[in-house]
Formats: C-alpha cells, structure tokens, sequence
C-alpha cells in the first residue's frame, strides 16, 4: 500500500504533520507536492481532486491522503486514521481518543499561529493586514501561547506513561506534530517561544528529541523537508514578535 | 450510564452540538451548566476539572463530556465517542471517519463564523476589535461564508444514500451539527446567509428537517436549548451583515 499525500508545494504548511509520521514510520507514501505537474503531480494533479464534481468524499481543503480508492481530509483525522497503522498511537480505544483530543487541541493552537499574521482574511496579504497583525499577535504572545504551551507541558508532566511523551510510554503521532509546532514557534516568534518555553523542559526536551531521531534527521537532511519560510503557517515576522 | 456535559452557562456555544446529539438520541444526560452551583453544578464544577491537577488527561477547554471515569474534551471528538453508542454515525469504519471529516471541516467553519466579531484576540470585548471585525466579516461574507455553504451542500448533493442527509441514508449527528450552523448563521447574518443559502437548497431542507423532528422540537419547547444571544459564537450585530 503506498500512500499519496497532497498539499501545496513550496511550505511544509499543516503537510508536514502527516510527512513526519510517515517518515518517522519509514512508511512507502509518494509526496505528490514534490512531483512535477507533467508527471502527474504538484498543483494541478491537488486540484484535480479538489474539483472532481464526481467525487462521492470530496475533502474540503489539502492535506488530503489518498489509500487505495479512499481520499482522507482534515489533518488530524489523516493521523487518526494512520496512527493505528503505523504504530504511532497507544492501541487502546481509550489511548487513540485521548492523542486524537491532543492533536485536535495542536490543530486549534495552529490555526490562532496563522492567524497571526493573517487576522482579517487568508485571501488578503500580509502587508493588506500588518496594524491587525501587530494587535492580534500581541494578544496572541501575552495570552494564548503561554497558554497552549502551558498546556501542553502540563499534558507531558502528568503523562503516567513518563513525562519524556505526550501520551503513554511510546512515541506517537502527538510527539512528532507537538515538536514541529515547538520548530514552528521558534522560527516564527523566536523571542517570545524562548520567554514561553522557558517554563516548558519538557516541551523543550521533546523537540529535541525528535529531531534528533534517526529517520527524521535522514529526512530533514534529505531535501525532502522543505525549509520554514514567509508563505506558510510559520512566518518571521519581526514586528509581530514584540 | 449517565454522561456529563460541561459547558458554559449562558450559551449555546460548542455544547450544543453535543447536546443536540444527546436530544436526538434521547441519552440520559446532565447538562451540568443547568445545575446551580449550590447543587454542584454550573461554572464552579466544570472549573474544578478543567484546574485539577491530579488529572492525567484533562481538558485544554469546555465542552468535554464525562463518561464514568473518562473526560473526553473537543467537541468533534465527543461526538465521534457518541455517534457509535448513540447509534447516530454510520456503522462502517470508513463511514464514522468521513462522517468525523466533516464535522471537522464544520468546527472550522465555526472558528472562522466566531471570530467575525473578534478578529484580535477572544480576551477581548467586541467593541473593542469592531473595525477590525467589520474588514474580517466582509472578507467572511464574501468569500469563506459561501465557500464553506458550498461546500456541504455539494456534499449533500452527491451523498450516495441520498441528498437529504449529509451521510449515508440515517440521521447522523452531523446532519445534527450542519441545522445548528444554519440556524445560527440565520441568526447572526440574516442578510448574508439569505443570499448564499439560495443556491443551498439541500441545506435549507436539513435545517428545517432537523429542527421538525420531535425530540429536537420537544427540547427546543423545553426552555433548555437557550436562545441565541450576543455573548455566544453566533452573534447579531447588523453593522457585520454587510
């Protein structure tokens, strides 16, 4: 069974939550958004699916998976859906709704990082929306980011499988989109995450590790892990850093 | 088994798409929010969860829904545990996972409807953000509103079980979840929803649908289901309605 992931080209964007479980479980999946257009893949072979009118589960937006004749959307069912197969959740109903809940807590935590920089409308640039911008940021140093990562920290603290994981003894999906959202932040807001974490080892501690795991250095070091940049979720933008 | 609802009082907010599955299903619940503080209940009950320390998987925020020993937070995810017991989901694996799809895809439809009126930060009042929110609810309404609208009535449109339901050929709590959006966006923007609801005929049947079955009109006769009011995520503010 290989797996197609489809996304935008050119960010790592909400993508890269499914490639690092897919690289971290060495599974076979083809990154259409690395394929060129004349062979079948980038934008237009996204889009293509995007616009099949016949489709009977048309996801709304990529990332999308493609496994045999099924298309899964929304990113944090995509990992529900692959955590299980790939031995990146706890087996237990329970464990899997309780990294499901986690992954859905990181997916809200991304969307207000977006909209940071984008606080009126995903459609208008940055520069259509900087004094919004700056407002929304501020609120977002002083109030949710120390709250998320308060959280989240708390979460890997009081985990009964050990503190060194989101959620039981083994590494999990979670782990691996709580450390790129740790990467994220530090590229984004590298001020105020370093004033955030301060109080966060175990976040800290975390990213660390994960980076450091074999396959996901393979992976960063092979090309395939594109570099953060201005066009995706992450964005430095130093006046909106404080 | 008695669930646990915990919400906030006041509001309809993200509890009530919980509790209109909890309705439909005729389960037996407490709506905690209903319950005075005296008697255990109300703001005070929720908050001793969500601040209790000792816990080892607690909620990042309201709703979360407590099943025996279990708390299982983020509205999606509750429902997903319900839809099976409370025999509102398909049946099939691949069934409860589309069906779980797009009720992500309608939670972040929610996000973006709530923050129409607070672009900048949720710690903040709405007159305190009421420029801001005037430029984000024009990009809203004339973009993300009839995109998302679009969408699930295309969804609609090809349900292989029939246009009349979101999924399959039963009631699903998606079906459920889809009426609410309708009928708070009614609410919120009579003006703007009129106009983009009109190439949405199958929506429109949902809705009415829904909100004709007997023990969703028997709960909203009750006086339990709250009316919409201007503290919740759908709100009325004429000056955003274009």
């Amino acid at each position: 069974m290989v797996y197609e992931l489809y996304y935008w080209p050119g960010i790592q964007g909400r993508g890269e939550f499914v490639r690092l479980a897919l690289e971290q479980a060495a599974a076979p999946y083809v990154d259409i958004a690395l394929v060129a257009e004349d062979e079948g893949g980038g934008v237009r072979a996204m889009e293509r699916w995007l616009h099949d009118e016949s489709l009977e589960q048309p996801p709304f937006a990529p990332p999308f998976l493609r496994v045999g004749r099924q298309l899964i959307g929304q990113t944090a069912n995509i990992l529900l859906f692959l955590g299980g197969r790939l031995d990146l959740a706890p087996r237990d109903a329970a464990g899997k709704r309780w990294t499901h809940q986690l992954q859905l807590t990181l997916a809200d935590f991304v969307v207000e990082i977006h909209d940071t920089h984008h606080p009126i409308g995903g459609g208008l640039y940055y520069r259509e929306q900087q004094p919004e911008a700056r407002r929304r940021s501020k609120d977002f140093r002083e109030s949710r980011l120390p709250k998320f990562l308060n959280y989240f920290e708390r979460v890997m603290k009081c985990n009964p499988g050990g503190s060194t994981r989101m959620v039981g003894r083994r590494l999990s999906y979670v782990d691996l989109s709580m450390a790129q959202v740790v990467a994220g932040l530090q590229y984004a807001f590298p001020k105020a995450s370093r004033e955030a974490l301060r109080i966060c080892p175990h976040l800290r501690t975390l990213h660390d590790e994960v980076f450091s795991l074999p396959r996901i250095k393979r992976y960063v070091a092979s090309g395939r892990r594109l570099a953060f940049n201005d066009d995706d979720i992450f964005r430095h933008y130093p006046e909106l850093d404080g």
